[in-house]
């Protein structure tokens, strides 16, 4: 079994879980991080004002004091090894938008799992949909 | 030495941390996560409404507009392989009504602990009681 | 890889922020967590009453009833496996104070990263600053 970690955007919420559920993934959990990438949060800046020219006087002279966490979702799915790649092909699916801010995967070991309400351990613990 | 996570209702962590300080675990850390299993929110409106029925003809239109996350406690506890099972017996011990929600719990391996005050690495940083 | 996961003092963010920064390591992630360890709140509530010891009268009763939660910062940071140790090293020395509280360091492993906006995956996708 294997964790899956993704840390995207905050508006990119709603649609990521819907993919998720739609790709046979129903069970997750999400908690709100500050965070920074290596480049994300200067090209972010200027992202912004290429989209909102008319604010260039009034950021530029801040651009150095912007805040550099800026929020993000952090995603948790744990799924079956043979399922990863399909979890973290859904996630860039629905979460590329090639401009920096994109986000990051992570995958983590782990060894066991859990369903509290029955006591089960391992795969039938897991929130996959099966055939 | 592994780290055990655990997603369990808000309402029970007033207990379960009890229960592990009683269990000899006085270590942990707690954060608000959103989330959902397989079956877990049809189910607990369905519990609500049961508890609840002067409510139905308010609820029932509601159901497929009810959010489909909802707020849960996520627990980390780091211990030594040994005293997984005792972790995992008192979190489902503290946790399991039977219920739709219950949570999941987790098992992921840890390759090293270092407690920042005093540099010490390994199980003598570990939060656990020793006999 | 490995995610260095590090539980520190809610005011340490910033300078834990810019030295992670200054050593090479400008990617992590931040969420607020309420944790506590083994000792840490007698301890530190013993430690308020030393600097304030006006107050001894109206805390001391309080003892028993403080909460024994506290709010903490969660960091995680993913990096290769031989830059470990420098990112341990820098969480220590930005955080000891020598006094209860002072934190924790886990180190986890990573078995895949994943840059979403280009989709690399390995080493490339970490968030080092590479010499």
């Amino acid at each position: 079994m294997k964790e899956v970690l993704a840390v995207i955007r905050m508006n990119q919420i709603g649609r990521t879980k819907q993919a998720l559920v739609d790709a046979g993934f129903p069970g997750f959990n999400a908690v709100q991080v500050t965070g920074r990438g290596r480049q994300a949060i200067e090209a972010e800046a200027v992202e912004a004002l290429n989209q909102n020219p008319e604010y260039a006087t009034e950021v530029l002279p801040l651009l150095g004091r912007i805040p550099r966490l800026i929020p993000k979702r952090l995603l948790s799915i744990v799924v079956s090894d043979e399922q990863v790649e399909r979890v973290v092909t859904t996630l860039i699916r629905t979460n590329q938008t090639r401009n920096p801010g994109d986000g990051k995967i992570f995958v983590l070991p782990v060894t066991e799992t859990v369903r509290v309400r029955t006591g089960e351990t391992g795969r039938v613990a897991l929130d996959e949909m099966t055939g």
